[in-house]
C-alpha cells in the first residue's frame, strides 16, 4: 500500500484527497504557490512546501519543483487531482521515470484519449458509438463537402488539437462549410501549430450525460452509473446530478457498457469519466470525450453508490484490486451538486475575488460540503473561482432539490458575491424541476436577473 | 399536511427540525429565551418570538408563553424536540385542548412509559423481557428479602418515582438490602413524595442497546435497527453507533420485535426509542425504558437507513402513514456519532462556556454535522454544553472510525475547551476499536489525561 502521497493541486480537490489519505492512514504532502500559503490544504496536510510564484506555470505546472518536493519528502505517489497536471502524459511519464506512482492511468491512455481524432478512431474500433463524421482528418474542402453530404447538415468542424471550446465551428450549409474549414484550419495552425480538422454531425439538442468508470490493473473495469451535466454556461458545468432525469434503466445499461468498452480500449486504470452526447429524441448516445482523471462532480456518484472514488484511485495505484464488482454496485436515491463560485450572476458572472469575511457552510442530514474555504480566507483572482461544492442526497429528486434549496439558503458567505442566488433560482425553475431540459437551458432561460 | 410548526426547543435539535420543515415546505416558528436571541434557530426560522427570561422554567418550559405564540402565529403543530417539554404529558394534553397537534405520542403513552413501575408492568404483560424483580412496589422489607432470595443477589432498589440516577441503590446481600430498602423509601418519600420502591436483579456488566421505532396512527409499527450507546460517563452518552458491535442478526431481530411489541402495548405514535440492557454474556436483553421522543443520537440511524426521522414524525403528525414498511427498511454500512461538548475533559469535564472565536466544522464525504454553533456564537452556561454532533458514515466500522478521527482532527473550534481531544483518544483506544466493551468502559479506562 502507498504510504505517502504528494498532492499536486490546490483548493477543494486537494482537501478532498488529503481527507481520503488520512482515512486510509496515508501521509500527505501539500504543495502550494506563493498566493496559496494560507490555504486549507496547506494546513491539513502533514507537510507542505511552496513550489513557486503565483502563475500556475511557475508552481502547480512546474514539473521540476514538484518532483523536487516529491524526491525530498520521499513520497510513493503523486495525486494530480483535476486540471493542472492531471491529464499531462509527460508528467505521468516523468513520475514513472522517477519511480513515483502517478495516481491515474498510463501516459498512453492519457495520450490516446487526449488527442481528439485518435480517441474518436479508438472508440469507433471498440464499437463505442461516435457522432457520424469524417474518418480522421479531412484532406481538403472537397473531402469535407463529401462527408457533409453523406451525414447531412448542420455539421461541426473541429480542430484535432483544439479543446475547451476553441477550434470549433458550426456549418449549416455548403457555403458555411467551405469557409469554415479554411478559417478553422488557419486558426488551428496559428493557435495549436496543427491545422488538422475533422467533421462531425452537429447535434443541436442534447443532454450531457457521462459515465463514471473504475478500473484496476487486473482487467476489472466497472461503471458506477451516470451524471447529468446538462446545466452549463459556456461549456462550464454549474449543476450536476445523478441519476439523469433523461435516462431509463435500459439506456443506463447501454451507456454503462459503452463506457466500460471505452476504458478497456485504452487499458484504462483508476477513475475516469466517459462523456456522451445524449440525443434524447432519438434515444442515441455518442462518445464525446473521456476525462482521464477524477472530476469536479464525482461526489454525486459517491452519494448514490456509497463508493469513495478517491480511495479507489489510491487503492488501484497501490496495486490493489477494485473493492467492488459490477454486481455489487447499487445506485440508491438521488444526488445533486451545485458549484458555488465567487462570481456575480447578475453581472454576467463577473468574478468576485476577495476576502470571505463571514463563512458558515450548511449542515445536517443529506448535505455534504467540499470546500477549501474558511472565515477570513481570500479567494484569489489567479485561480478558478470555485468557493465550495454543495452536494445533497435525497431518496428522490424532489427531496434532493428541496434539501439543496434549504442548504443553499442557510449557507452564509459574506465579503464576496457568489452564485448562490443563481442556483436558488435555477432550483425553483419549473423547467429544471420538470427534468426536461438540454444543454441550451441557460441560453433559453435567463436566470441572471437579480 | 401540517403547514406551520412551532419548535419548542433550542440549539441543534431546533435547527434540525427547522431544516426538515423547510425541506417539506412547512413554515417554522422559533421561540427563544432572552439568552438565546442570537441563536441560529432564531435566524433560520421564518418567525421567532422571545418567550421569557433565561431560566428554562420561565421560557422553554413555560406552557403559557409557548401556547400564546402558537395561538398568535396560528401554527398547526408544536414539535418539542428532546428534553424540555418533549416527555411532558400535561403539555401534550394542553396542545390537544388548544387544537394544536403535539408532534409525538399521546399523553397516555407518555405517562405509561414515564412511570417506571407502570412501564415495567405494561412490558411484562406485552411479553417484552424485563429484568427479573418484584411485581410492582414491595410492601415491606420482608417482601423484599423474599424477592431477592428468588432472583439472587446483587439486586437494585429503585424508587418508582425516581429517575436520572436518583432513588437507586444496589444491595449485595441481605444486610445491605434491609438497610437499603429503608433508606431508599425514606429518601424517595422526601425527594419525590412517594416512598414506593421495587426490586430488580442488578446486572453488572451490560451494553446499552436501544431500538429506534416508528409508528403511525394506522397500526403500522416498525423498527429501524439498534444504536449502541454503551460509551457513557455518569449515565451521559458520549458516543453512539449503529450497528452495535455486540449484536448479531438473530439478536437484532429479537430486540427489534420486542421494541415493536413495546410500542404497540402503549398504542405508540411517531418516533420513539426502546432502551434495553443487553447482557451479552447470557445473550439476554431486558427492557430499560422507552423514550417517547426523538433522541440526540437519532442521526446514526438516519445514516444507515436513509430515513429522515424528523420528516417521519411530521408526516405521522399530519395523519399520514409511515413512508416505509418493515420490509423496505435496510441497514447499510456503519455510523458513529460523537457529542462534542464545551467541557474540559482533563479537568473532569468541567463546563467551558464562552464565545467561540473561531469555528469551522469538518466536511467532505461521509461527514455530517448537526450544530447550532457559528463563528462568534456564545455557548451559554445556562443550558447543556453540547456544541455539535459529528456523525460519520462508512462502509465498515473501521471506515466510520477513521473518518471520525479525520473529521474531529479538522474541526476548528477556538475560544472554549471542547471534548474533541477526549473523543480522539477514545477512537484510538484499543478496547474501543475491538468493539468489546460495556457501560463501564470509561470507569475502567481513564481517557481524561491530556
Amino acid at each position: 500500500m502507498i504510504k505517502k502521497v504528494l498532492i499536486a493541486n490546490r483548493g477543494e480537490i486537494a482537501v478532498r484527497i488529503i481527507r481520503a489519505c488520512k482515512e486510509l492512514g496515508i501521509e500527505t504532502v501539500a504543495v502550494y504557490s506563493e498566493a496559496d500559503k494560507e490555504s486549507l490544504h496547506v494546513r491539513l496536510a502533514d507537510q507542505a512546501f511552496c513550489i513557486g510564484p503565483t502563475p500556475s506555470a511557475k508552481s502547480y505546472l512546474n514539473f521540476t519543483n514538484i518532483m523536487s518536493v516529491a524526491t525530498l519528502t520521499e513520497v510513493d505517489a503523486i495525486h494530480p487531482g483535476y486540471g493542472f497536471l492531471a491529464e499531462n502524459a509527460d508528467f505521468a511519464e516523468i513520475c514513472s521515470a522517477c519511480n513515483v506512482t502517478f495516481v491515474g492511468p498510463s501516459p498512453e491512455a492519457i495520450n490516446r484519449m487526449g488527442t481528439k481524432d485518435v480517441a474518436r478512431e479508438t472508440m469507433a474500433n471498440a464499437n463505442v458509438p461516435i457522432v457520424p463524421g469524417s474518418k480522421g482528418i479531412i484532406e481538403d474542402v472537397e473531402a469535407g463537402l463529401k462527408v457533409a453530404g453523406e451525414i447531412g447538415y448542420p455539421v461541426i468542424i473541429k480542430a484535432t488539437a483544439g479543446g475547451g471550446g476553441k477550434g470549433i465551428r458550426v456549418a449549416r450549409n455548403e457555403a458555411e462549410l467551405k469557409k469554415g474549414i479554411q478559417i478553422t484550419q488557419q486558426e488551428a495552425s496559428t493557435a495549436f501549430g496543427n491545422p488538422g480538422v475533422y467533421l462531425e454531425k452537429y447535434i443541436e439538442d442534447f443532454r450531457h450525460v457521462e459515465i463514471q468508470v473504475l478500473a484496476d490493473n487486473y482487467g476489472n473495469v466497472i461503471h458506477l452509473g451516470e451524471r447529468d451535466c446538462s446545466i452549463q454556461r459556456r461549456l462550464q458545468k454549474l449543476l450536476e446530478e445523478t441519476p439523469s432525469p433523461a435516462l431509463d434503466q435500459e439506456m443506463r445499461d447501454k451507456m454503462g457498457e459503452a463506457a466500460v468498452k471505452a476504458a478497456k480500449a485504452v487499458n484504462y486504470s483508476g477513475a475516469g469519466t466517459v462523456e456522451f452526447i445524449y440525443d434524447y429524441r432519438l434515444r442515441q448516445f455518442y462518445f464525446m470525450e473521456m476525462n482521464t482523471r477524477i472530476q469536479v462532480e464525482h461526489p454525486v456518484t459517491e452519494m448514490v453508490t456509497g463508493i469513495d472514488l478517491i480511495k479507489e484511485q489510491l487503492l488501484v495505484a497501490s496495486g490493489k484490486e477494485l473493492s467492488v464488482t459490477q454486481e455489487e454496485v447499487t445506485l440508491n436515491g438521488w444526488s445533486i451538486e451545485c458549484r458555488i463560485n465567487a462570481e456575480n450572476p447578475s453581472k454576467n458572472f463577473m468574478p468576485s475575488p476577495g476576502k470571505i469575511t463571514k463563512y458558515l457552510p450548511p449542515g445536517g442530514l443529506g448535505v455534504r460540503v467540499d470546500s477549501a474555504a474558511y472565515p477570513g480566507y481570500t479567494i484569489s483572482p489567479f485561480y478558478d473561482s470555485m468557493i465550495a461544492k454543495v452536494i445533497t442526497y435525497g431518496a428522490t429528486r424532489e427531496e434532493a432539490i428541496a434539501r439543496m434549496k434549504r442548504a443553499l439558503a442557510e449557507f452564509e458567505i459574506e465579503g464576496i458575491d457568489t452564485t448562490i442566488p443563481f442556483h436558488l433560482k435555477l432550483l425553483s425553475h419549473e423547467k429544471f424541476i420538470s427534468g426536461e431540459f438540454n444543454t441550451k437551458f441557460l441560453e433559453q432561460y435567463d436566470l441572471t436577473k437579480p
